[in-house]
C-alpha cells in the first residue's frame, strides 16, 4: 500500500511558530520581537524553534514565504477555472496584490522595520516567489496563445513582465499611508491589469 | 531691467556637496560616510554643510531628489517634442527607469544600506516625485485624449497608473544582481511600456 504524501508538507509546529510570529509582529514589530517571545507565544521551547529555523530572521522570512505560498496556491486555483484566459489573468493579477495586502495588513506597520532589517535577503529571496508565480501565469498565457486570445510568443517572458508591472503594489513597495487605502490599491491593481490585458489581446 | 531667474535655482555649493556625497557613496557606502567625510570631499567646512542640510540623512535624500529632478526634466523634454503621443509616452516610461538606473549605477551597492536606513522617509517622500512625473505624463496623455490617440477619460489617473506599473523597475525595487543587467532592465521597461500603450490605444 502506498501512502499519498501532500505536495508541500508543513509540520504543524512550524505553522504554530509562524502564527505566533505574525501575532507578535502585529503587537510589537519585528525589532522588538525576540526568539524567546516567539517560543512563549507559540507555546514551544526555544530549542523547538531552533529545530525549525536558524533564527529570528529565518522565522520572519518563512512567514513571508508562507504568505506568498498561499497567494500562489490561490493563483493556481484561479488558473484551473474555465473562465476566459483574459479574465483568469486579470483575476490572478489582482489576487496576487490583494492576497498579499490582506495577509499582512494587520501587521503592516511592523513590515517597515522588518523590510529595513531584511532588505538584501528579501530582495534576493523574492526572485523565487516570482518564478513560482510566473509559472502559473505562463500556463494560462500559453492557453490564451493557443486559442489566439493573446498575441504573444513567449508566455513565460510575458508572465514575468506582468509580475513586474504589478510589483509596484506589493507590500514591500507600499508606504504605511498606502496601507490605509485598500480600495485605492484594489482599484489601481485592477486598472493596471486591465491596461496590460488590453495590451495582450489580439486585435 | 529685469533679471530672468532660473526656475529651479540650485546654489553651486549644494551641488558640490551632493557631487561629493555621490562619490563617497560609491566608495564607502551610506553607513560608513560621515558629514565630516562629505565636507572634506566637497572642500567645504562642516558648518557649510549644515547651512544647506539638516544632516547626513537630508544630504542623502537631497541627492535622490536631484537624481529624480533631472529625470523629470528629461521627461519634460520628451513631452515637448512633436513625436506621436504614443511614442512620447513610451519613451518617457523607459526614460524614467533608465535615467534613474544610470544615475545611481556607480553606487548601487551603497543604495542597499541607504534604502535600509532611509526607508520610511524615502517612501513618504517619493509620493512627491511621482506627483511631479505624473503631471508631465498627464499633459501628453491629455493631448492624446484630445486627438483620440488614447481611449482614456482621466489623464492624471492614467499617468499615476503608468508610473505604478513601471515602479517595479525603480532602483529601490532592484536587487544588486539586477543592477548588473542593464540590457535586461531596459528590455523589460520597453516591453511593459509597450503593453501599457497598446492598452491605452483607441481601437
Amino acid at each position: 500500500m502506498t501512502t499519498v504524501l501532500p505536495t508541500r508538507p508543513v509540520p504543524a509546529t512550524a505553522d504554530r511558530i509562524l502564527d505566533a510570529t505574525e501575532r507578535l509582529l502585529a503587537r510589537f514589530g519585528y525589532n522588538k520581537t525576540t526568539v524567546d517571545d516567539i517560543a512563549t507565544e507559540a507555546g514551544v521551547s526555544k530549542r523547538t524553534i531552533y529545530l525549525h529555523f536558524a533564527g529570528k530572521e529565518e522565522v520572519a522570512l518563512a512567514s513571508i514565504d508562507r504568505v506568498v505560498g498561499r497567494v500562489t496556491d490561490q493563483l493556481r486555483k484561479i488558473a484551473r477555472t474555465d473562465a476566459h484566459p483574459t479574465d483568469r489573468v486579470l483575476d490572478m493579477l489582482v489576487a496576487r496584490i490583494l492576497g498579499r495586502f490582506d495577509s499582512v495588513r494587520s501587521y503592516h506597520q511592523s513590515l517597515e522595520d522588518m523590510f529595513r532589517s531584511l532588505r538584501p535577503t528579501y530582495l534576493a529571496r523574492r526572485q523565487r516567489y516570482f518564478d513560482a508565480e510566473a509559472e502559473v501565469f505562463a500556463q494560462v498565457l500559453e492557453e490564451g496563445r493557443r486559442t489566439r486570445a493573446f498575441a504573444i510568443t513567449d508566455p513565460l517572458a510575458v508572465a514575468h513582465d506582468l509580475l513586474v508591472a504589478t510589483n509596484g503594489l506589493l507590500p514591500y513597495s507600499l508606504s504605511p499611508a498606502e496601507f490605509g487605502r485598500r480600495a485605492e490599491v484594489a482599484a489601481r491593481a485592477s486598472r493596471i491589469a486591465g491596461l496590460l490585458l488590453d495590451g495582450l489581446r489580439r486585435r
